[in-house]
C-alpha cells in the first residue's frame, strides 16, 4: 500500500517531477532501429515523458530526437522534410540536424544575422541492441548505456517488440516482477495451451515464497516452488533500475523488457527475447504494425496498438475461458495487458490488499521512494554510471537448498551474464 | 429556478454527496433480472451513484454487486472467472462470493493466514418485480423493499425494460412528472399517429391547471384538462421518493419509471409496462441489447444505449416533422431523451423561466432540497421504511369537479393499487 | 514571443474576457447565406465567441441567431419547429421569434400571463456579401457593417466558402499575414503544381523584406521580393480589424479571409475568391458538405470538416512531398491548416523565436494588445464606426522603388477599392 501522495510521486514522470528527474538520469530506450530503418524517411511521432517529440534518421544514418514543434512558430516536425542531413520545417523551410542546430533558415535575408540564435530541444542518441536510445538528462550527468546481456549478444540471437500499454509504467512493471500471477493469469486447462516456460511436469505449487534481496542495480527476488520430488523450483527475476525486469525461464530464450513512460497514463513497452548462448530457435515476434495513436489530450503518437486491447475486451471469449484457459483470451501479454489496464490508468495504491506474493513489488517501491527522496536532497542515483552492473542473468534452476542467498551463492555463475 | 449551488446539491450523486446519501438511503433497481440469468455467466460492468461495479449471478443463482477493481492490486473482476460460488480474479485467483468475502487466496501460503483480512465492496441485493435490486447504504438502516403496485404483479401483467439517458437524473424525472409536454413532444399531426394514452376525443386543452399535494411517500399532483362536453380530464401523476414516478394513463396498462443516477451526468433509466388487473395485451418491448459503452473519463459499462441517440439526433427526420408529428422523432421515449439530452449532461436550473405547467417539478424539487436539509442534520428519510407507502397507483379519470382534494377523495379507491 | 499572459488574452474570446469584448464590438460574419437557404427549414448549430446558438431563417426569409437552449428549461431549439415567423421548442411549443421575443407559450393557462417576461437571447443578424453577420455586443454601440470590397462586388464575382479549423483564430490570422511561408509550404517541384498567383518567374527570392504600416483599419505591410530582372515584386496584405485578411494576388480574383472564433480553440474560417473587374473566370469552390462536428466538451455544431484533417495527417503522401510539392499535401488551404493545426489548439508564443519574415505578425499582436488595453479602459476601437476604412484592396505590382512608403503612394489609387 503507497499512500496517495506516494503514489502520485512514483506514477507522475512529466519534466520537473521527481520521479521524472529520476528517469532523466539514464538512458532509456525508445523505439525499435526497426521502426525508423530509413535515412531520410518518415520522421514518428513520439511522447517520452510526458514530452511531445519527433525522431528522425537523417541522411548519414543518425537519429535525431528532437521536440516535435519547430522553434519558430511551433508548425509540427512530423510534417517535414526529412532531407539533407536534416529535418526541415515544411512552414518557413528551417533545418535542424540532429544536435537541434538550425542549419538553414532560407525565410531570413542574409542580414538578419538570425540562424545561429535558434536551436531545437534535441537530445542524444545512440543505437545499440537493436534499439534506440535516448539521454534527456543534464548534459553534464551523461551515463553509461546499461550493459543488458540482451542488448550485447549479436542481433540474430534477440527478437524486438515495442508495444503501447495504455495505463502508467509502474503497473506494467510491477506486474512483471510478480511471479505468482504465472500460475493463474498465463495458465491454462488444455494441455496444448500451458505455459511451455514453467516446469509444470515437476511443480503445480501456486503460493512461491518469496525472497528479496536487494542490489546496486535494483533487486533480485527468487520465488521458491516446491517441486513433487522434495526439491524447490527457484526462479529469480531482477528489477533493473529504473524500468527494466529479466523474466526467469527454464531454458532459452529469456525475456527482458522495458516499462519506458510515454506520459503517467501510457507507457511503450519493449520485450526483448534472447538467446545468449544461440542455441534455441527464435520464433520472429508476431510482428508489430505502427497505428497512429491519440492521447487522451489530443496529441498524436506512432506506436502499435494491439488489436487486442480495451475496447474489444481483448477479445475475450468466456467459453475459452470456461474451458480453454484461465482468461479466455489468448495471447500470454494480451492477458498481462489485460489486467494492468483494467487497473485504470493510474492505479490508486491506497487501496490495496498486499500479500507475501507481492514482496517483490513492496521491496522495489521503498527503493524507489528511497532514490527519489535521495534525489530531492542532492544526492545522484549511482546505477546509471556504472553500465556492467546491469550485466546479470535470470534464472530457473532446480535446487536442494531453500534459503534465497544460499542459492544465490550456489549459481553465482548463471545468474552473472557471460557473453 | 434553482441556485447553481442548490443545482450542485441535488443532481451531485457519488459517495458523500448529500444527494448521494439520500439515495443511499433507499433500495435502487439496477438490472433487469433477464440481463444476468446465466449462472455462473459472464460478469456485467455497471456504474450506480458514480461507483464502478460488477454484478454477477452465482452457481447458486445470488445475485453479487461488488466493487469492480480486485481489492488485491486493483485488477478488473469483469475479466474474473464466475464459478463454484464466487467470482474469482484471473490475476492471483482470488476469489470472492456475492457477500464480497474472499473464500479462496490460492496464491498465498497457507501460513500467510491473509484471506480473512481481505473483503470487497459489496452490496446486499435482492431479485423482486423481474429487476436486481441494491441498497448501498449503512447496513444498520437497511429499509424495507418499495411495494410498487408493478413490482407485485405476476410477471406476465408487466414488460420491463433499461435504457441509459445521457444526463442528469433530474432531468429525466422533471420529464416524467411534466404532464404539459405531452400535448407538444408526443404530439401528431397523423391521426394514425396520434397517441392512444390520452383521451383526444374528448380534450384538445394544452395548458393543464396543475395541482399539488405533498405526501408520504413524495408528492401526487393532478393535470386538469377541460373536456368538450364542459368536464375535466384528471390525470393524476406520482413522485415516490427518490426517483420513481407513476404516469397516468386512460386503461390499462400504466407506466412506471425509475430513473437511477449511473453518476451525476448518466442515468439508468427503467421503464415498467404493467396491468394490475391483466386484461389488457402486452405487446413486449421492441427489446434492447446491451453493449459497452464508455463513459467521459474512460470507464465502460454494459448498457443499450437506443440506436436513435445524440450522435444522429435521434434519426430525426425533418420531413415527417413537418407533416406527420411533431419532432420528427417516432419512438416515443426517444422523444423524451431528445430533449432532456439536449439540455446537456447537467442543466443550468439558474437560467430556468418556470411556468405554472411546472408547479408540480418546483414541489418536487422544494422537497428534495428540504430532505436534503433534513440528512445533513441527522434527521433521516421515514419514507424507505414503510414499503407500504410505495403502494399507490395513477389514474386518468373524467370528472365534474374541478378540485384537486376533492377529487383524490372521489378517486381514493382507484389511487390506491389493491393487487 | 507573448508571454504566457498576452497569449491569454489574444486568444480567449467568451464572454467577459478582454478579447471577447473587443470581438463583440464588431459584426462578424459566421455563415454563408449559401448554408441557409430555405425557409422555415432546419436550424443549424452553431459556436460563436464560446456561446453555443442555433441559427434559423423564418417564414418572412428573416435570420434568427439564438441560445441554442429553450429558456424554459434548456431544451435544444435545434430541434424545434421553424415555422409561421418563429421558432418553435418542441418541448412545450413555446415559441421564438428572430428577435427572441416569446411569440407563443401554449402549455400556459391564458391567465399565467407568463409569455411577456420571457425572452430569449438573440442576435441581431445582416445578410451582405452571400454571408450571414451578427453583432453580440451592446445594443447602443452597434457598428456599421465593415465595406469589404468582397462584400460589395456582384454575386457572380464572388465565390465564398466556410471551412472548420481545428486551432484558435489568431494562428490562422497569422498565417493569413505571413508573406514568406507561400515559398515554402506551397510551393512545388513539379512545374504542373507551381503556384499561379505568384510571379514564379520573375523572381525566386524566398527571404522577402517586410516593411508594416499601422492605419486605421488595422495595418498593411508589404512583402518585397527582388526579381530577376532587378526590380522589385511587392505585395501587399492587410489586416483588418479584428480578423480580416486580404491576401496579395498577382492577378483577379483575389483572396479574401475571416478567422471567426468559434471558442478558444476552434475557427471557422470563411473564404472570399472575388474579381472586382469581373473579367476572370472563377471556378466555383470545390464546395462543402455541412457535418456535424462534436467538439471537446460534448457540443455539437454544423460545420464542414475537410476531409483532409488531423486524423488522417491531411492525407499527406511521402513520395509526392519527396517529388512532387513540398510537404505532400495536395489543396493548398489543406497545407495551411496542416501546420497552423499542427501546432495545438493554442500555440504557446513564448516559446517562439521570431525572425524579420514576422514583423507583420508582431505589429498585429502589438496593435490588438494595445486596443485590448484600451478597450479595458473604457476606450472604444473606433474601426467598427466607420465601415468605409475596410474599403481597401491588397495588390500585388512590380516597382522600381524598395521603400514601403514610396510604394504606397504610388500605388495608392490601385489600394483603393473602387467597385
Amino acid at each position: 500500500m503507497l499512500s496517495k501522495e506516494e503514489n502520485a510521486l512514483v506514477t507522475q514522470v512529466g519534466p520537473g517531477t521527481p520521479m521524472g528527474e529520476l528517469f532523466r538520469r539514464f538512458w532509456l530506450p525508445v523505439l525499435l532501429s526497426g521502426e525508423l530503418l530509413e535515412r531520410d524517411g518518415p520522421p514518428i511521432r513520439t511522447r517520452i515523458l510526458g514530452e511531445d517529440l519527433v525522431v528522425f534518421r537523417d541522411s548519414l544514418g543518425q537519429v535525431g530526437l528532437i521536440d516535435a514543434h519547430c522553434p519558430h512558430r511551433g508548425a509540427g516536425l512530423f510534417f517535414g522534410r526529412n532531407e539533407e542531413a536534416g529535418l526541415r520545417c515544411v512552414y518557413h523551410g528551417w533545418k535542424f540536424d540532429v544536435t537541434g542546430a538550425c542549419v538553414d533558415m532560407p525565410s531570413e535575408p542574409v542580414e538578419s544575422n538570425f540562424k545561429h540564435k535558434v536551436k531545437a530541444t534535441a537530445y542524444p542518441t545512440r543505437e545499440w541492441g537493436g534499439l534506440i536510445w535516448v539521454y534527456m538528462g543534464p548534459s553534464e550527468r551523461i551515463p553509461e548505456l546499461p550493459q543488458l546481456e540482451w542488448a550485447r549478444v549479436p542481433a540474430e540471437q534477440r527478437t524486438v517488440n515495442r508495444v503501447l500499454v495504455e495505463s502508467s509504467w509502474l503497473q506494467m512493471l510491477e506486474g512483471d516482477i510478480d511471479t505468482s500471477h504465472s500460475m493463474f493469469l498465463h495458465s491454462a486447462m488444455d494441455p496444448a495451451l500451458k505455459q511451455t516456460s514453467r516446469r509444470l511436469d515437476l511443480t503445480n505449487d501456486r503460493s512461491p515464497r518469496l525472497s528479496v534481496q536487494q542490489t546496486d542495480y535494483g533487486l533480485a527476488y527468487g520465488g521458491r516452488y516446491d517441486t513433487v520430488d522434495g526439491r524447490f523450483d527457484w526462479r529469480v527475476t531482477q528489477w533493473l533500475m529504473p524500468c527494466y525486469t529479466l523474466i526467469a525461464n527454464k531454458s532459452w530464450p529469456v525475456l527482458g523488457r522495458a516499462a519506458v513512460p510515454i506520459d503517467d497514463e501510457h507507457t511503450s513497452v519493449i520485450s526483448v527475447r534472447y538467446d545468449a548462448e544461440g542455441g534455441a530457435r527464435l520464433t520472429p515476434d508476431q510482428g508489430w504494425s505502427r497505428t497512429k495513436y491519440q492521447l487522451p489530450d489530443g496529441a498524436v503518437i506512432d506506436v502499435a496498438r494491439q488489436e487486442a486491447n480495451q475496447s474489444n475486451d481483448y477479445l475475450i471469449d468466456r467459453d475459452f475461458q470456461r474451458t480453454r484457459n484461465y482468461t479466455g483470451i489468448t495471447r500470454i501479454f494480451d492477458q498481462d495487458r489485460a489486467v494492468t489496464e483494467s487497473m485504470g490508468p493510474i492505479v490508486d495504491r491506497s487501496k490495496e490488499h498486499l500479500g507475501t506474493s507481492d514482496l517483490a513489488i513492496i521491496g522495489m517501491r521503498r527503493r524507489l521512494l528511497s532514490m527519489l527522496q535521495d534525489l530531492q536532497q542532492g544526492i545522484e542515483p549511482q546505477a546509471p554510471f556504472d553500465g556492467e552492473l546491469y550485466h546479470v542473468r535470470s534464472c530457473d534452476a532446480l535446487s536442494d537448498e531453500g534459503e534465497f542467498t544460499r542459492f544465490l551463492e550456489v549459481h553465482q555463475e548463471t545468474l552473472q551474464a557471460v557473453v
